[in-house]
C-alpha cells in the first residue's frame, strides 16, 4: 500500500524517449500493490500502468511473468500485457529498479462476493490454465508444500502469541497435509495468488486478472483450491457458503473438466493451501 | 500519502447512482494528498478525482473552497472543478466522510524547477488572483502573523530538538516579523499552498492548480513572499536563485501591476512565510 520509489517528470522524460506510447499527460503512484510501486500514465495514447520492481522481487524471474502476462494476452485472456519498447524489450530501468510498462485494465476488485462473482472466476480461471498449456517458461512453487516446515521453522514459538498452541497445532496440520498432498495431477501454470484484489469485475462480468507476480509451475487444483478458501467463506459468520464453491466448480468444470483424481485431492489441497497463506500472513 | 478511507464497489456504485458521470471502469487509490483520501476514477465518460474529506477537515468550511473551485474555473483559471449531483450538491457523503468528485486535471508536477517554470507560475498567480476579486466567499487565514505565536508556545522547548536555541531564534525572528508586518495591502483570495507538488505542467506549460484546502482571504503580495520561498531556492546549495525570483515577479507584475507598497513588503512577507511553514512542519 505504498508508492517505496518516487519518479519524478525529470526521471520519466527520458525513460518514455525510449517508448512510442505518446506524451505524458499524469502520473499518479496508486495504492495497490504490497511488494512494488505503481503508477497510474496517462499519455495521449492511453492508459498504462508503470511497475517498479522492489527489492523483493528477484529481477531474474521477472522475464518469466512478463512473458507469461505476454503469452496469456496473445490467447485472448484478459491480463495486463507488457509494453515493448521501441528496441522490443519491456524490462527496463529506472530509478535504480527494474521497471515495466503494462497496458491498463478496466474493473474493480469486488468486496462482496457473489455465486455469480464465483462462478466467472471458476471460468476464467479454467480458460487461464489451459491458455498457459503452451507456455514454453517454468518456475517452481516455492511456496508449495515443501516450504512450508521451513518457513513454520523461521516462525518458531512466536505463532503462539498469536493463539494458545497455534506452532504445534500448525505443525500437526502440515504433517498430516504433508502426507495425503498428491504426487501426480495435471499441472501448468497457475496465477497462485487469485485473492479477490487481483480479479477486476465490469458490473457482472470479470473483466481481467491482474498481478502475476507469483505465478508459477504447480497443479491446476491446487489453483482452485486456494480460490474456494479465499472467495467461498462469508467473511462475518466464517461459514463455507457450499452454493459459492459449487458455482465455482461447475463453472471450472464446464471449461476444463475436472478429473476424479482432482475431485479428491481438493480437500487436501485446500488444507494445505490455508497453510501456505497462515504462514506468509506477517 | 495514504488512503485513509477504503472506498469499495459497494459504497461506490450507489454513491455514483447520484450523479450523471456514465458507469464505472476503474477506482484506485492515489498517493497525492496528505489530509485526505483521493481515488482516481475513470467512467466511460473520464476521469474524475474522488475525494474524501478526513478529520482534520472542517466540514462547515469544505463549502468556500469547493465555491472558490467552481468560481475560477468559471473565469477559466484550471483547476479541479466540482461535480455536481443530480440534485446540484457536490458536496456529499460516503462511508461516513464528507465526499466530492472533481474534474481531473491532466498535467506533473515538476521537480527540477527552471526560470520558466517560475515564469509561468507568476503569470498564473496573478490571473488565480485577479480571477477571485469578485468571489464572495470569506475566509480568514487562520495560519497568519497572528497564530504563529500559540503555534511556537505548543512546540516549545522542543524546538531545541532540531537546532540549538531553535526555539529562541524563532520567537526573536516572530517578534521582529510581527513589528513590520504590514497592515494594509491589496488583499483576496489566495491559494496559501502554492508549492510545486500543487502545481502541474503539461511540457512547459503549466496546466493547472490542485489542493485549494488552504486557500482563504490575504494579501496578494503574501502568495508571491511563500513562492518565492518555495520555488526559487536551490535545493542542494540553499541558495537564493534570483533569476528565477525575478521571472516569477515579473510575470505576476505583467498581469497584475505590484504597487510600492507591496514590492516594500515582500522581504517581511518572505520572513513570515518562511516561519509560518516552519511552524507547522512535523
Amino acid at each position: 500500500m505504498a508508492v517505496y520509489t518516487e519518479v519524478t517528470d525529470d526521471d520519466l522524460e527520458p525513460f518514455l524517449n525510449d517508448y512510442d506510447i505518446g506524451e505524458i499527460h499524469s502520473l499518479h503512484g496508486i495504492t495497490e500493490g504490497v511488494e512494488n510501486t505503481n503508477y497510474l500514465l496517462h499519455t495521449d495514447k492511453g492508459q498504462y500502468i508503470l511497475t517498479l520492481y522492489e527489492k523483493r522481487s528477484n529481477p531474474a524471474e521477472l522475464p518469466y511473468f512478463l512473458d507469461l502476462m505476454e503469452h496469456l494476452s496473445s490467447k485472448g485472456f484478459n491480463c495486463p500485457l507488457p509494453v515493448a519498447a521501441r528496441d522490443g524489450a519491456a524490462l527496463r530501468d529506472l530509478c535504480g529498479k527494474k521497471a515495466c510498462i503494462t497496458t491498463f485494465l478496466k474493473g474493480m476488485s469486488v468486496k462482496k462476493i457473489t455465486p455469480d462473482h464465483c462462478a466467472e472466476l471458476g471460468r476464467s480461471m479454467a480458460l487461464m490454465h489451459l491458455a498457459g498449456q503452451d507456455f514454453k517458461g517454468f518456475r517452481k512453487n516455492g511456496l508449495s508444500v515443501d516450504a512450508w516446515e521451513p518457513l513454520l521453522e523461521s516462525i518458531g514459538k512466536e505463532a503462539d502469541n498469536i493463539a494458545p498452541d497455534m506452532y504445534d497445532e500448525m505443525y500437526k496440520e502440515l504433517v498430516t497435509v504433508r502426507s495425503y498432498w498428491p504426487s501426480d495431477l495435471p499441472q501448468g501454470v497457475i496465477h497462485a495468488d487469485l485473492f479477490p484484489d487481483n480479479v477486476f469485475f465490469l458490473g457482472k462480468k470479470l473483466s481481467g486478472v491482474i498481478d502475476f507476480y507469483f505465478a508459477c509451475n504447480d497443479f491446476f487444483a491446487y489453483e482452485l483450491a486456494v480460490c474456494l478458501n479465499a472467495w467461498c467463506f462469508e467473511p462475518e459468520i466464517w461459514e463455507f457458503n457450499t452454493t459459492k464453491a459449487a458455482r465455482m466448480l461447475e463453472a471450472y468444470n464446464a471449461v476444463r473438466p475436472l478429473s476424479a483424481e482432482e475431485k479428491h485431492a481438493l480437500p487436501v489441497l485446500a488444507r494445505g493451501s490455508a497453510l501456505r497463506f497462515l504462514l506468509t500472513r506477517t
